[in-house]
């Protein structure tokens, strides 16, 4: 399973469809942030995601649309009983946030709170996957995610092994977790009947951005893409002055990375009542593109 | 008008159907928050409330579930252009939570925090009425808040003043205004035509708290208790050792009191799929109670 549920799509200013920056990742049952808006708590009891699977939060940067989700959050966790630590990832300014979320009500957290500053081009290294950290370019210290999985086995020939002999059985199994076996008097080793090594889903986000090469680099190839497109072209300017990109920008670049599946989301509220010219100034460039709503969750299938 | 705008009714955790403590009022288009948790910005663009006319928020206490919608509507009401300043009223802590408002994102504000500590016994004088602070007794340092209106002038007894000899026109205004008036050599002064004053509108809001002389004092004959019913009096060990109110503790209280309307409020999440328990409770001791819902708005009449 790798599920993303897209929890809060606004831009800065929030609307009534929209809760400002969430997205929640659940992976194999582990549920991963990145960016944690306010009002996320009560966007994830309508979504029914649970929260005590939650690992990590990674924070793309330190606006308070992307973080004012987290002090509630840790509060009710607390309440539930949460006794695991929770890990929270961002730029610079990381720290002073984690130490204002212990200070700003009469906590009293029953876990623990660890703040990792994060550099684009750092790996974090996690159970089945890692997050590599991206350079972004926006008005604050920033960066961007890319959840990359580690590479799955090849396929396993069985008609190959029965072709050489072997018999069907536990031999099948120790050739599967790559240990070679021996066949009347021949040994077999697993390169012989499985395939090569099958790459891992990766999923990108770019937080808020104007559109970044190391974005782009990373996103080549990727299953999703989910990039910020907070204005529609015609406000390019805008957009440069902000320091953010527009849904034609989002989907130049989707196009060039060969992603296979484009997002766009952080919608500006002048897009409220209709979100089409997001939409349709994203189609001239890229195909496969959905402009996000709140609670839309979607499954990335493995590409092979 | 004298609007009260029940926009969180939830405990410490929200619920799908209720998220934390704020009460909006808006008196004669001056808004003010009674609390202000998560969320409270969305809460507002659903009432369609507006924010520009918020001048001020009364906080009871510092724990999470009240406070922690402040953040977001400080940002929005910059990014709207607010100028004016804003106050906020609170017990012990209030400083130091107005210095962390100012410092947990990358806040630029165009407006000024004026952060004001109150303690049981002070009166703040507005325009038009009052805000009276209340002892309660929480597990932080908490206070209540009653909003008291100004007495407004008596009835103009148009028949007496007629019966005197006033000439209608603008005599009746010089009277109406408090200025004695002259009329065939004899002096008509106001007492004589305008009644006794009348008494202006009354709030009381508890807060979180365990029933309070103080709340029970200042709410008598008051037109609105709004009290905290955190549980049902079964749960009544926990609501003292949690240091809340029981349903059928508010009602008590209010019938004590002879308030003329209860409404109750900070429904624990125990109580998401039927809050009747709470109602029943209360009906016991007080007949016109109602258990306060998301979103729901009452106008509170003159009672004379």
């Amino acid at each position: 399973m790798l599920r993303v549920i897209f929890l809060g799509t606004g831009g800065a200013l929030p609307t009534r469809n929209r809760n400002p920056s969430a997205i929640l990742i659940n992976r194999e049952g582990e549920l991963i942030f990145f960016d944690c808006g306010e009002g996320t708590q009560r966007q994830m009891m309508r979504a029914r995601t649970g929260m005590m699977s939650l690992t990590s939060v990674f924070i793309t940067h330190f606006h308070a649309d992307h973080i004012l989700g987290l002090p509630g959050l840790i509060q009710t966790m607390s309440f539930q009983g949460r006794t695991k630590p929770l890990v929270i990832y961002g730029p610079a300014k990381v720290k002073e946030f984690a130490c204002i979320l212990s200070n700003i009500g009469y906590y009293n957290l029953k876990f623990e709170i660890r703040a990792v500053e994060v550099h684009p081009g750092d790996i974090i290294k996690r159970d089945g996957y890692s997050v590599k950290i991206l350079k972004t370019e926006h008005s604050v210290p920033s960066v961007g995610y890319a959840l990359v999985e580690d590479s799955r086995p090849g396929k396993f020939n069985r008609d190959r092994a029965i072709e050489l002999g072997v018999p069907v059985g536990p031999l099948f199994s120790k050739l599967q977790n790559g240990i070679p076996v021996e066949v009347e008097g021949k040994v077999i080793s697993p390169d012989e009947v499985i395939g090569p090594s099958r790459s891992g889903r990766t999923i990108v986000y770019s937080g808020d951005t104007r559109p970044s090469d190391d974005v782009r680099r990373i996103s080549k190839g990727a299953d999703l893409l989910i990039h910020e497109a907070t204005l529609a072209d015609e406000k390019l300017d805008w957009a440069i002055e902000s320091m953010h990109t527009t849904a034609g920008e989002a989907a130049k670049l989707a196009a060039e990375a060969e992603v296979k599946k484009l997002i766009l989301t952080h919608i500006s509220s002048r897009y409220t009542e209709d979100p089409s010219v997001i939409y349709n100034d994203a189609k001239k460039h890229f195909k496969n593109v959905t402009v996000a709503e709140d609670l839309m969750e979607i499954e990335v299938p493995y590409s092979k």
